[in-house]
């Protein structure tokens, strides 16, 4: 169960813990889309993504006695690092089940928020196995990525927010475009929005080849990615909608949007130059949708969620080529 | 005159025109600085620096046929965008007289910003002459960069953000640093402080080799810098305190930090990775300097304001090759 009433009171618990971001604008990023661009950086929030919203609304959540056993979650990027903060910040201890062939930095800085590692190898051993044999013999308890309505509702509180920011800029009817992977975030924006802005519509933004979301809410019914990797957006690469998740999308949002690698890379080119915020592939397609399939958008303004900032040196770099 | 009643008076005049920039932090910082560091990232106001706040000031403040007649600023970088970005939205023809060897985005951003740009020849030139000529002409007024009551007004209500945000943070006793050239947002934020936040402090922080301030406020009178250029610190290489500023930086504020160009670039890199914001070097000397003279700092927090994030992404690109 899914609801706006988990989203308030997540609302609540989260409070004078996660940053309310602000909303940046820029005369050139409006000049380009055609109409108002309002971003909502979520690469400003704690651990450099929205996950950590989530993160802090699931720990939050638990009683007593399965803060004292501890959590457990399985990711190799942004959920990893929501989770091990907000598990710290709590004094509630966490495991990450990592590949080993995850970048370095992210699993020395999955450790340096807190976090127990446990590395296996994607090719000969089960995530899952692991990590169950390991919630049953200390008890953990296991926080999903999206399929998990805690989750769910925490990613919810940005679709307040916006909700309350866009009115204030005088925003009541336009698109809301959101990053979206297994539809955690999308989700919980669509259903904040249809109580507290109900002229405001998600649309979820996807890597192009994995536009299972799109597909799915074109069809009707959820539709499977053909390839599981090999896309620059990887924080937002899942093989379909979530279970629990669809049936929100399906009923709340507007179509899909899907762009190339080489959009999302010249998106990122544009917030470093015009908004000074650092996104992520996976977490500017949304801007690259904004910027670069204006068509397929309504209305005056356009407001876009960017949800995250956590990208390496050398793919930044890549992206700063790109014409400005 | 420059007091805090003028800054307070600015503060009416900004309120929903400036973005209120928000606080950010990193537990990696934390570590780094030996303390909590509090990064208040102004490169996310509008056109990209703290400038737009005392433009926006002076321009607000001007009386119905001074609008009328227009403004006129010298500047080949942030002050220019701010003053021509902030007359555009009150309505008011902007003049911006700039070095015709003034990088082409920066002549592009400022027209498009809707200045008219008047370039001069750096080596034959007087943009004073030029300036005084057209001003006469035109009746147009003119915004100085830093020794400008008005001005110093707008810049300090980062001065007074600053306050609230710390005492909401539980900060009530820390230094401010604040990265500084001509002075005018260093002497802005001391002001607000004095009154609002008795026990945070400001401090000025400069380019070596270029450290007027530094010098002028340990000798107790207005040193000069040897150089005028020369130093990838651009937005901050000014060749003296002002003559307003300078008595209200020696009666307020704490000494002088100076850092390396190196350690400028090293703190850009981390505020990428830590906290997802694009710095510019002058911007960055703030944080380099609580990074990297942490024996000079005093206090269990530090507070930073990191002032605009206008860079080229050559030079970014640069910065990012720094170990993080």
């Amino acid at each position: 169960m899914s609801t706006i009433d988990l989203i308030e009171a997540a609302a609540v618990r989260l409070h004078g813990h996660t940053r309310e971001t602000p909303i940046l604008t820029s005369p050139f990023l409006d000049e380009l889309a055609g109409r108002r661009v309002l971003v909502k950086p979520e690469c400003l929030q704690h651990t450099g993504s929205f996950k950590f919203r989530g993160a802090w609304s699931a720990i939050s959540a638990l009683d007593a006695e399965a803060r004292k056993r501890g959590v457990i979650a399985y990711s190799s990027g942004n959920h990893a690092q929501g989770v091990a903060h907000a598990a710290t910040l709590h004094s509630v201890q966490s495991v990450i089940i990592m590949p080993s062939d995850a970048p370095a930095l992210k699993i020395k800085n999955t450790r340096a928020l807190g976090a127990e590692v446990i590395l296996y190898d994607r090719d000969n051993e089960s995530r899952e196995e692991i990590g169950e044999a390991l919630s049953r013999e200390r008890g953990l308890t296991l926080i999903r990525p999206y399929d998990e309505p805690q989750v769910i509702a925490g990613q919810g509180t940005v679709g307040l927010e916006v909700a309350r920011q866009a009115r204030d800029l005088g925003v009541t009817d336009a698109d809301v475009l959101v990053c979206c992977g297994g539809g955690g975030l999308t989700s919980g924006v669509a259903l904040a929005l249809e109580k507290h802005a109900p002229g405001l519509r998600a649309r979820p933004c996807e890597p192009e080849g994995f536009d299972d979301v799109k597909r799915s809410l074109a069809s009707g019914s959820v539709q499977t990615n053909n390839a599981a990797a090999g896309n620059i957006c990887d924080a937002i690469l899942t093989p379909r909608p979530g279970g629990i998740t669809f049936p929100i999308l399906r009923r709340l949002c507007g179509p899909g949007l899907a762009v190339s690698e080489d959009e999302a890379l010249h998106a990122m080119a544009l917030a470093f130059l015009r908004l000074k915020v650092v996104l992520e592939p996976g977490g500017a397609v949304s801007l690259a949708s904004a910027l670069f399939r204006k068509d397929e958008i309504q209305g005056d303004a356009v407001i876009v969620v960017a949800s995250g900032g956590n990208v390496d040196p050398q793919v930044f770099a890549r992206a700063l080529e790109f014409p400005t």
